[in-house]
């Protein structure tokens, strides 16, 4: 019988706070051949498409980013919470629920006109990804697609990134 | 003409304080010739080692061991710094040069006699890699192997592991 990523899915209610249910992609990856579903998942719908780097956002982004960017032959960069990247960087702040946080990228690890996906894990409000994307922007590069392995649709992700083109494999009623 | 690692390799002085040399083994990874040769060679040595896991380390080990795993058809399982993982968790304190650590991993995500390769992108003093293969056999699991893409040789990290079976792609004389 063959098995969908949902099998492999796992969910934390009142993670990481009461009333909130916490979905761990990560215990997809626990099984070799629910890793392998997911990463193919993720690479398929970009087989056809013009890019050159994948970008993955601290630190689920990295575990799809990498092998996509290795099996497709791509650049990857990495897009980190603010301080961790050593060389000069430019930062966005974007809007929590509660406060606010900022993301870096290295100013030399885009080239003006490069073609980029953007890779996480899961879409929740889509704040992380549209910051992302401003930052990609700011260095000249266009956003081609953003690829998650899960949407929550419950917070409405996809209104934020509407100047975007935007994959997920499955997607949740969940908040 | 063929490139080797260190030619993708950059090195920022006094980051992240004066007086440090900070190895970036990420720039590696903004070259997709770069980032091919690094998993290939990280991989080239496992090809006839008989192991289940690959267990990497946050935030870098989960860019080279997603590869890796996906390639070999492995599990992978992540360990983490303290707090983020949201299931039941094991956790061991290390030491720093200034204060501690703690890290955990998924009391679920092994099983007792597996056998377990654990990725990093850099070993330096061995402290966070040590702190891991404990909590790998606290599990009932084996380490097989302990892989790194850098040795920093100045650091004496391989006595910190005598122990265990080590391998890294490349080593330098810093710290």
């Amino acid at each position: 019988m063959s098995m969908r990523i949902e099998d492999y899915l796992c969910t934390i209610p009142n993670f990481p706070k009461p009333g909130v249910t916490f979905y761990d992609v990560t215990s997809v990856l626990v099984d070799p051949d629910g890793l392998e579903l997911a990463v193919n998942e993720m690479q398929a719908h970009l087989q056809d498409l013009d890019f050159d780097v994948i970008v993955g956002l601290e630190s689920r982004g990295f575990l799809f980013g990498m092998p996509i960017a290795y099996n497709m032959h791509k650049s990857f960069v990495m897009i980190r919470k603010q301080g961790k990247l050593p060389r000069e960087t430019i930062a966005k702040e974007y809007d929590l629920e509660y406060g606010s946080a900022v993301i870096e990228v290295h100013k030399d690890d885009l080239k003006p006109g490069q073609k980029v996906v953007i890779v996480d894990d899961l879409l929740a409000t889509g704040g992380t990804a549209k910051a992302a994307a401003k930052l990609v922007e700011e260095l000249g590069c266009r956003v081609v697609n953003i690829t998650f392995l899960l949407e929550l649709k419950g917070l409405n992700g996809r209104a934020q990134l509407q100047d975007y083109d935007l994959f997920s494999v499955i997607a949740c009623e969940g908040e």
